[in-house]
């Protein structure tokens, strides 16, 4: 028997436990520029210096899965945190469970409805579903994340595969 | 007598000695999450530790300027560099200008148009005009910078204000 997960809105209180949502609102807001610009300033927790590693700036692009939206594998990356803002704005869903012994605990898992206006941080070590995306086309997203001593990143990964009765399944 | 400035394409060879572009043309485009996603990997160089700097991610709103567009300042971040990706897809503008011993060379400045899938770092120490927005409506930006120990961030910050035969106009 899979799990059904419904997605709830995505907010700061609610995502606290995997990390930060990416939003204006709330935010710190500095008038800069001779009042030209607005700085909504310092809007996450970038975590990636552990064990040498330093920030690198990426561009996702993401391609519509097909529906019923089943999640295949939830993952982390145990050394440093992974920032994510969409570029086109446009919802899209993030699911994350917290851990359990080393491995995702699937009974609480979660899924969040982000608005195209959010962004979000897996926070490290949160286990979290590769970028679901849904609708007519690609969705390419902004990504600070970390570059450690591996250039394929595979020291900073771990995977947890879901079959059987560790499917997720989304209702959207 | 102020300069006039016509805007040329930007791209990564014209734009190298101030920075580097961001855009997933020419990048190493990696196949993840089973297909349903490209990784664009690592597009830019992001230089934020001098002095105990540490990497922000903060939202920029620009609002539009008035034509002629007269760039009013410039200036440079001495610690650190600082990334802007556009959240709105339209093309914007970038001033930049070569150093001489300590401020702006303004006859050999230029201005850069960039398109709305394209981003850009300026290096450490490279003079800059603040965000140059036009148009019909505000423009918002991610960008990644550098935290020191001045939370105002007035550490990292040097500004040549521009008048009278230094102004620079853009032909836009």
């Amino acid at each position: 028997m899979s799990r059904m997960l419904t997605p709830e809105p995505l907010t700061q209180a609610a995502f606290a436990p995997f990390g930060d949502v990416i939003e204006t609102e709330g935010a710190e807001a500095r008038r800069i520029n001779a009042g030209f610009a607005t700085r909504f300033h310092d809007l996450t927790r970038i975590d990636v210096g552990r064990e040498g590693g330093r920030p690198i700036l990426s561009i996702f692009e993401a391609r519509p899965r097909p529906t019923p939206l089943v999640v295949p594998l939830l993952e982390r990356h145990p050394l440093g945190s992974q920032s994510f803002f969409p570029l086109e704005s446009r919802a899209w869903l993030a699911v994350v469970a917290p851990d359990a012994d080393g491995a995702p605990d699937l009974d609480a898992a979660r899924c969040f409805r982000a608005r195209g206006d959010q962004g979000l941080t897996y926070a490290p070590g949160a286990w979290h579903a590769p970028l679901l995306v849904t609708g007519a086309g690609p969705q390419r997203f902004l990504v600070v994340d970390r570059l450690g001593a591996l250039a394929d990143l595979s020291d900073n990964l771990e995977e947890a595969p879901l079959a059987g009765e560790s499917v997720l399944t989304l209702a959207v």
